[in-house]
């Protein structure tokens, strides 16, 4: 099998400038977020999947998703795998494995264009891709609208876990709560990450606040849309990863 | 908006038989696991998308993603919206939400297609959809080959923390190690939840251990296959959900 464009030097984190607020003080440092960007895996030429993904480990993940999914059953049915990284504005730009497979081995592209991802061309990768998952820019925020008190921020875990039943029972669910500028919990569903700052953007919710760590793809898209993320609140103690202004 | 097939009673957690073992002693009791499923949102007769998801908010799960993904900006423009339930064997047997919209909203069939699903028609739903994340069936374990010591087992998350540098790092990477029988650490990448049970009976791997709970899909996926899979394990505690006789 012939592999290429592995990265000698894997960049799995960037530096990005942060405030601190611990016991209503603030102080700003730079901070090391984990990267998270797409990466289209292309098969024979046709687009399979776009993932989310930490970069680092690209061959690995293509060789494990071709053999989770049952397109392979053999590492040697892969005849070439070559990964790309195109930093230009053109429509293939962002990072992809091209993979070929052994003239012999059968695919079955109906299944495959059912259960992944489909287009007529190889053109969906990258750019298209990237858009397609930041959907919106007609949401962007403005720096107007209502500030919130530190206090608050404090308080939302412990509110969080007031309403959270099946947690408490399961021990299994993270929680997303929605709250009002008072403090009043508006909703409470499931799931965190970088698919929750996408919602709370397209629903121009202005002030995300995790107990985690965000991703890179999280503080470049709440910087993108003007949103305030807030990150490893734990007790009087937060980050501010982006919308600094809002915070009091 | 008609809004049709609302359950009453949210059933979002079930029982199931577990093993725990603490200090080197097995006992067996019930506990109660978070509900994870498929379900399919079908959009104008066509599918449109297939989610994991814990029951008990579909409506408000398919109404959120037409609005996150761009394809409504306003609730009005949904016309009927109906849950809908099928336990039979049938193609069609799953968790649905079929969804219409009002005749004049326009949509992109191009850019559903290539964002999300495509299939020459809804028959995709349910079992067929269920099937595809299930995959393989060959990759039944027997009930033979190694058995696991619970002191090694005791010992995994340290192991793992020892080699998370990006975590250390970042705080940010939930982490997956690939351990030999003996303990070594063979391979370190990120993720957890369902699909790591789905690509670890993919693998052949006879064991999987979770520091938190899996889903009720994990423990299903992993009965039906014959893998053994622990959960919440801290310290010299463990629980044993599915293949009791692998841990000593």
């Amino acid at each position: 099998m012939a592999l290429e464009g592995i990265r000698k030097v894997t960049v799995d984190t960037i530096t990005s400038p942060i405030h601190t607020v611990e016991k209503g003080l603030s102080s700003s440092r730079s901070d090391l977020l984990a990267i998270e960007e797409p990466l289209q895996l292309c098969l024979n030429g046709f687009p399979l999947s776009i993932t989310m993904r930490t970069p680092g480990s690209d061959l690995d993940l293509a060789t494990g998703f071709l053999f989770t999914e049952g397109i392979i059953n053999d590492v040697g049915q892969i005849l070439s795998m070559r990964a790309e990284s195109a930093e230009d504005d053109s429509e293939n730009s962002g990072d992809r494995v091209t993979i070929r497979l052994r003239p012999e081995v059968a695919i079955d592209p109906g299944r495959i264009r059912r259960n992944f991802y489909t287009s007529s061309s190889c053109g969906v990768c990258g750019k298209l891709a990237i858009g397609a998952i930041e959907v919106c820019p007609s949401r962007l925020m403005r720096q107007s609208g209502p500030q919130f008190h530190a206090d608050l921020i404090y308080r939302l875990p412990d509110l969080l876990r007031c309403a959270q039943d099946t947690f408490d029972r399961t021990g299994g669910l993270h929680a997303a709560g929605l709250f009002s500028p008072e403090g009043s919990l508006l909703g409470l569903r499931g799931r965190a990450g970088f698919e929750l700052v996408q919602k709370s953007v397209m629903a121009a919710i202005p002030v995300m606040a995790a107990v985690g760590a965000p991703s890179s793809l999280a503080v470049k898209v709440a910087q993108r849309f003007g949103m305030t993320l807030v990150g490893f609140l734990r007790g009087e103690r937060f980050n501010i990863y982006s919308g600094n202004w809002r915070i009091q």
